[in-house]
């Protein structure tokens, strides 16, 4: 049992094994949102809010925040849009930034205990998010590359990721705040990308003992209905032992392939989730009910 | 590498690891389709041939053909069954009954390599079928449970399944000609049973190295929105080892996640199977081009 537990000012999110998958909302990311982007930099907001407010009304258990917008004041802009999405919705936030300003930036106005995202195998990586990490008590992200860059080899990848931990340990980072993401290439691409991944997801949990994540829609990258090989993709990885997600709660595709797979992994208990998140809105108050006994009934054989 | 070769007069089908998932059509089947049973009985047989010709545009690769319906001769209606499926379709069969007189009748008549549909580990059981199986060197179906039951313990079933393959062995049929049927229980009734069926799939191809499958649509009594658990617990099971399914390819999640999850195993080769069944129909000859052109393009970082 491993437990990574996060929270915002009111509220704990735990990652965990044989727990209900954390789907983490990816919306709030300026790249490849040229408009997005342009209203960052100008000082508009409004639509980080809407987008904080949407993917929660749509399930996400977290969001990632990320402000990353060339020639703009990052750590700035990165600091602002946590402290919004913190007064707008009470959900725990992944800091996102490959800038260690903005790490910092976000991490000294953030209210309870985020996940940062991320630190990377390099060494000069390492040794100077680790220490931002420790001093805040936050829980990371540990993406398995280093210098010599992606491996093809999910035994490789396992390997930096087991430094990473190893590295956090020295610095009072318990393994229990370090989730991995096994990098997940786009399957169109890379046709191992997916054996390669639920490879390394398995043994990072049999072997590693640690909680995973991923950016999840850059497997179907380039495909076409690409949101039902993402959620496909999601479920296949849950069943090698993922536990979390950066991903689109709003495509219906993906977020009911996650609440299927808790029902089959046993996390959705009674399938309570499931059976309310399915209920015909428009039927009589008595068809549910029937519907929730009929399913209590032993099968047909 | 199990791979379980079954045929018809004129096709081939392998049913393998690392091989595109093999989908079994359910549908010829009267337990539960009153009408297809009153119409069998009856000597009516154009919905046996409608379902064939049916499942088969759909994607089946094979069709299970099961005449069981209460007080009529099942030997003479599985035999008709069987000539009629092979004359309208090319797919191998899996001849399905619980009653042996019916088996032989079907495996009298069947032309190729069927699939017999099933022995359980049951003494009585394995020594009526197995010796028909290895007459007429077809390949088997068998379910894990025994004079005891099904245990809810899925190390049981799988001594049970060693035990199947061991007495096979002794009756001159080879492991790869035994297709292990976990027994999957609805997930509604039993939290478990998706944990349960897939650590037994993964010993049985781990450690007794033989192909699977199993009746996929049980899993999803009672609940709602039933076909897109039974398309995730697919692709879950097909994550944790298992080969193939008897389902229904006509219903479009559970066909779909079947494609994704060989997108995503790497045996949609290039996804050159997921891009044709994706492909807008409506779309000018050049949009699928530049569709299949995009996807081999990296991913953005």
């Amino acid at each position: 049992m491993t437990d990574t537990i996060v929270s915002s000012a009111t509220r704990e999110v735990v990652i965990g094994f044989d727990r209900p998958f954390v789907m983490i909302g990816e919306r709030i990311n300026p790249t490849g949102r040229k408009l997005l982007a342009a209203e960052m930099k100008d000082g508009d907001f409004s639509r980080v809010e809407a987008d904080a407010i949407a993917q929660v009304a749509a399930g996400a258990h977290m969001l990632d925040v990320n402000a990353g917008i060339p020639l703009a004041d990052e750590p700035a802009l990165l600091a602002r849009a946590v402290k919004l999405v913190q007064t707008v919705t009470d959900v725990p936030l992944s800091i996102d930034s490959s800038i260690i300003e903005a790490l910092e930036a976000g991490l000294a106005v953030y209210q309870g205990k985020p996940l940062v995202n991320s630190v990377t195998g390099e060494d000069e990586v390492m040794e100077r998010v680790l220490p931002l990490v420790a001093r805040h008590g936050a829980a990371v992200v540990a993406i398995s590359n280093d210098e010599t860059g992606i491996s093809e080899d999910p035994d490789v990848r396992f390997a930096v990721a087991k430094r990473i931990v190893e590295r956090a340990a020295d610095h009072g980072i318990p393994a229990a705040d370090v989730v991995v993401d096994p990098l997940v290439m786009p399957i169109g691409a890379m046709g191992t990308a997916g054996q390669q991944a639920f490879r390394l997801i398995r043994r990072l949990r049999d072997e590693l003992h640690v909680n995973t994540t991923c950016g999840a829609s850059n497997v179907s990258f380039g495909l076409p209905n690409r949101h039902a090989v993402t959620g496909t993709f999601l479920t296949m990885a849950i069943a090698s032992g993922m536990t979390s997600a950066i991903m689109n709660p709003l495509h219906t595709e993906v977020k009911t392939a996650v609440m299927a797979a808790d029902v089959l992994s046993g996390a959705d208990r009674d399938c309570m989730a499931w059976i309310a998140a399915n209920r015909d809105p428009d039927a009589p108050a008595g068809e549910g009910g029937r519907r929730e006994r009929r399913r209590r009934r032993p099968a047909a054989s």
